[in-house]
């Protein structure tokens, strides 16, 4: 193996192959990246053997080959190297010699054939939608997935055909238990429908929405009941998939909640954020008090102190009071989209909903906290 | 106790002395400020019982006083109210009542008369210099102070007068066991001789160092054996200091070394950071090789592989070899000052001199490792 590669394209395309790789992997190989010269470019493949990301670079190849090197090493090679031309070629005792300027350096090598595979067979399922639509999902799903590793499950963004009033929809959905937030596509992509409900795990979400975000191109999904591929802009990521099924969320919205306000999303965040301020490891409730015209926001913490703070709201009607987790809250705000937000709440219900506006294609579900207000 | 107070001032006035305060006090006062209001100002104060800075700030005073409040949260508060004034008041419960635009905060308080205090006693010597001066020696020195808490006698910068041949110096050291870093400043300021020689514990000499960093004023200093006061710009810093003696450094400093090396500090610190690719646990040597125009750096380890890297080098003679630890070498490169670095090299003593120039009031020794050399 010996070739010629620009430093810019190798950084390129190392870079989200390299990502993926755990730091300290069980196995010597899964710190490696895999490199196979061939034709007219060099394909990278790196993976923590849940996710798989394939890339490839333009470059002179004098012998092909293939082989696997420390990713981290290379990466940091890539990035740093004194110059804009770096050469490859694997020595008498397969050592990989790396060449720029006056620098030369010998990594270490393992066989590329006990590189790990994740075999991409039975993905039956196929559609393509634009990039920024998945992105824009992801974006306002992915923060409010649970983080807690006894519930699997709900450790992931549900990606999945919804049947509304207005007909099939793609939406994405993801929940912690105490939150359930969800977005919607306005089109069900050509050909998604009849694709199987899928659960995406947390790490492939977040590599998904940064090969997805900011694009103006498409990407291109393929998809069984266990596996995911995505491929756009000559990336191809292949993940495993989370293999239970993800509760049940669409029965338990309550769409019919009766008491609405509206308040601009800016003024909103800026006070749950200062709210927080009053931290408390044993307590995070924040109480909400709305009343002709004002939202009043109060945290009041044994060990902290206490704290109100107002804001302008449209509401009309009998004052009406309600507690939130304020960590929720303030998560939930910053992650859905508008300049104003919509809160649809009960009295005699545990759900509210906050929405952009009426029938906006992003929902979060937040569990009302029913906790007795200290005296101030 | 109630005063009026612009944002700004508040936050500016706290921010030194909110930074020095423990995360996690021993007793609960030290995770407090103290406030002051008095005539036409708000003297706050903040210690970790080892340092203490005082400041102030112009305000409205309505009624004087003085009380102790959580340093974190009004340091959060004057960052994130929505108003540029705010009003600060003690209510009958002795509760901080904080008002600013259509937000009200209550703070738990502590009584400031339990405010711990470092007697500024016996501070017999005083001068005043440059405080880009002291920024300049702090600077240079601080990076290579120990961290090795079982020799606390070294744990921070050694400030002191040294008799050179062109007459006593205002001088830093630090030292870390393997290297000692020296900056000189080119007069001895007024009144300073006579001062005895002082060690000023790593994170004083890091708030010593923000005081006067890119100031163009003068800062002044009064001392003794065991505590140090500085005031710059409205801000006084009182602290305790290292209570042994710093080991003799002069004796050891081998400036008869004969083989000189002339390098760019750029091109020798780019190289040390690309060795440093090749990071590994257990071995830290890095091998210089100096021969006719040329240095070679070279790294061999036997996990990450091995680097040659090749920099031109003013250099005449016998080739020369020599090995340093490369983390130390490049923490020395990035701190040194000058276009250009001599290194003063003897193939019979241990210890290898780093200057920006002959004579220069910085210095840097630097332990030789006696390593072989592996094959490669």
């Amino acid at each position: 193996m010996k070739l010629t590669i620009a430093r810019e394209a190798l950084l390129a395309a190392l870079e989200p192959a390299a990502r993926i790789i755990d730091r300290k992997p069980l196995r010597p190989i899964l710190s490696h990246v895999r490199l196979v010269a061939e034709g007219e470019s060099l394909a990278i493949c790196g993976t923590d053997q849940d996710i798989e990301i394939r890339t490839s670079a333009t470059a002179v190849i004098e012998t092909p080959g293939e082989i696997a090197v420390p990713a981290a090493t290379l990466h940091d090679l890539a990035r740093r190297l004194p110059a804009d031309e770096i050469v490859l070629a694997l020595d008498d005792d397969r050592r990989m010699l790396v060449s720029a300027g006056r620098n030369r350096t010998r990594l270490p090598t393992l066989p590329s054939v006990d590189y790990p595979v994740i075999v991409p067979e039975g993905l039956d399922h196929g559609f393509t939608l634009a990039a920024e639509d998945l992105a824009q999902m992801l974006r306002e799903t992915l923060h409010a997935a649970s983080s807690d590793n006894t519930r699997p499950f709900i450790c992931g963004v549900y990606l999945h055909v919804a049947e509304t009033t207005e007909g099939p929809r793609l939406a994405a959905v993801s929940t912690n238990g105490s939150s359930v937030v969800t977005r919607r596509l306005l089109d069900l992509p050509e050909k998604a429908s009849g694709m199987p409900g899928i659960t995406i795990p947390s790490k492939t979400a977040g590599e998904l929405l940064r090969l997805c975000d900011k694009a103006k191109d498409e990407v291109a999904l393929s998809l069984s009941a266990t596996k995911l591929r995505a491929t756009r802009a000559g990336v191809t990521l292949t993940s495993v998939l989370i293999n239970s099924a993800f509760p049940p969320y669409e029965r338990i919205i309550p769409w019919e909640n009766e008491r609405i306000a509206i308040v601009e999303t800016d003024a909103l965040q800026a006070a749950v954020e200062r709210i927080s301020i009053m931290a408390d490891a044993h307590d995070s409730a924040a109480h909400l008090d709305f009343s002709d015209g004002t939202l009043a926001l109060t945290r009041i913490s044994p060990s902290a102190g206490e704290m109100r703070e107002e804001i302008t709201c449209e509401f009309e009607g009998e004052p009406f009071s309600t507690a939130f987790d304020y960590r929720l809250l303030a998560r939930i705000v910053a992650n859905l989209p508008g300049d104003t937000l919509m809160l649809r709440m009960s009295s005699k219900r545990d759900g509210n909903i906050l929405t952009p506006r009426e029938g906006s294609p992003s929902m979060a579900l937040l569990g009302r906290m029913h906790v007795a207000r200290p005296v101030a």
